[in-house]
């Protein structure tokens, strides 16, 4: 599947912004392929400039609606903007791809966008260990933004969270009952709350809703934004930027951003070592002996956490 | 939070098969209590009796109404059921805890029955940690059926899928196009579709797609037959119970049994090694560590990959 790559030449059209040099590069972090060690090497003293920005909220929101509204803004702005959609109830690419076309066509031709799907990959470890690849290599491309969109379900939204400078938590109106908007997590992540579709019934008691449910959280040192918006029409983008350039402006000020992005390197450097400790685990020695383990454990011979022991010493004395 | 366990007392009153036993083991499962070691040590040898059934589908399929007629169906056969409802979308146990009191009034004096919601827990490798270990819980208490319930988002019903001895995908009638159905992952782990509120318009369309999507898969050793319900009249659910104990005979025959439940305990051993490996990053000293690395990363010193390097090192040299 992998032919080999010219690392070099393949960062050097990375760094003018090359979309088949974009698209290349993710496509090595989705298949975790061992070339990127060399590749994130040459990245990693290019990247640290781009703003990340996580969107997410339930299905039917408006997620795409809003990153395309939130890309033309930037865009009138004169910034470059990466788009990565992480698309967390997919194991597999095949979906996405086909979203991304479609996308792809409203900026057609604007070389200052890269839309790219990711599937979140089949196995533990797979978003916290891609998705900061991911944002890497557009954030050295030049990208001045970076969108990181998610669907809000279940652990995925966490994540998305603790990938982001900034986290956009989309709502729109009657969209479930307050207990689903209320659950804990959706407030811990929301740097700014968007209620889209605002022009609808209910709008107003969403805002009430999320109001509520922010003042009582209590004095948290940013309290995050209500921005009502249409993002059909356009309508209130323009707030949630200067939402957003506000909530940098804390950040920066609070020392927020380098502890976030501290902790998104930390958890990104702690994921690549799991990774490769599970890798490890998978070499055929240790696979064999993970299987004698196993069946001794199933048979009652030994229990699991024994049977780990064994697993690690295993490991740590190759 | 944990008071000292009487490990012996414990287990013992658990195979006795006493619900708040059961429900301790449970929460120190969910805690990762240190004391699980000893524990599992005591009753893994007892466990491998249990035949463990996921039940999986979107939100509105009628998951625990399913549940619900499934457990009267097994009791029915005098056969002692555990349900572990598992909420992969909520990283706290608060959520689910009403709902478990709701769905017990049904079987409420019958201890033949007990059930207990899980959260899938905030880190990563959450759900293949702890469900196994819930699952022994059950299994060793001397529950002949433990029903693993999800709700069907995301990576959860695959991980769902490898920790049951057969899978129920549920479906019901108009719930999204085809093509959500048609997802390459629910056919993946599908042993039986069952679909539910079949007295509904569109329930013949939805057996037909199922149909035609399983033909595609072509042979593949088992074919999930499809089973028409409407759980709430309790129709149908007899069916499902014939096709279950028909996927059980043929695993068992064709070894599908042995493998799946070897390849179940591998993971377990696997997540218990990696989350013990995670620990040891975590203590303090590799904390430390691991910022000091970080904080390189991020000013572009070091790269992550070799970050990563110097932690494994850190871990295995310690």
């Amino acid at each position: 599947m992998a032919r080999n790559v010219d690392v070099d030449d393949l960062v050097e059209r990375a760094r003018k912004g090359q979309p088949r040099a974009l698209a290349r590069l993710i496509s090595l972090v989705e298949n975790a392929s061992p070339q990127l060690r060399p590749i994130m090497a040459a990245l990693n003293p290019l990247a640290g400039r781009a703003r990340v920005i996580g969107l997410t909220g339930a299905p039917g929101v408006g997620k795409s609606t809003s990153t395309g509204a939130l890309v033309r803004a930037f865009r009138d702005r004169g910034l470059r903007v990466g788009v990565l959609a992480v698309d967390p109830s997919s194991p597999f690419t095949g979906g996405a791809l086909l979203g991304d076309r479609v996308r792809m066509q409203d900026h057609a031709g604007d070389s200052g966008v890269f839309i790219r799907s990711m599937a979140s990959r089949g196995h533990l470890g797979g978003l916290s260990w891609a998705a900061p690849q991911a944002i890497r290599v557009l954030d050295a491309a030049g990208c001045d933004v970076v969108l990181v969109e998610t669907v809000g379900v279940g652990q995925a939204e966490v994540e998305i969270a603790s990938l982001a400078d900034s986290t956009i938590v989309l709502v729109s109106p009657g969209m479930g009952d307050s207990i689903q908007a209320a659950k804990a997590g959706i407030l811990e992540i929301a740097d700014v709350f968007v209620v889209n579709k605002a022009d609808r019934d209910g709008a107003q008691q969403a805002v009430r809703d999320l109001r509520n449910m922010i003042a009582l959280a209590g004095d948290v040192g940013w309290k995050p934004p209500i921005v009502p918006t249409v993002a059909v029409k356009g309508e209130g983008v323009d707030d949630v930027i200067r939402r957003l350039d506000e909530h940098y402006a804390w950040m920066e000020e609070s020392g927020e951003l380098r502890r976030r992005r501290l902790a998104r390197v930390r958890d990104e450097v702690e994921a690549i070592a799991v990774t490769a400790l599970r890798e490890r685990m998978g070499d055929l020695h240790g696979h064999q002996r993970l299987d004698v383990l196993a069946a001794k454990v199933l048979s009652g011979d030994c229990d699991p956490y024994s049977a780990a022991d064994e697993l690690i010493s295993a490991l740590t004395s190759d």
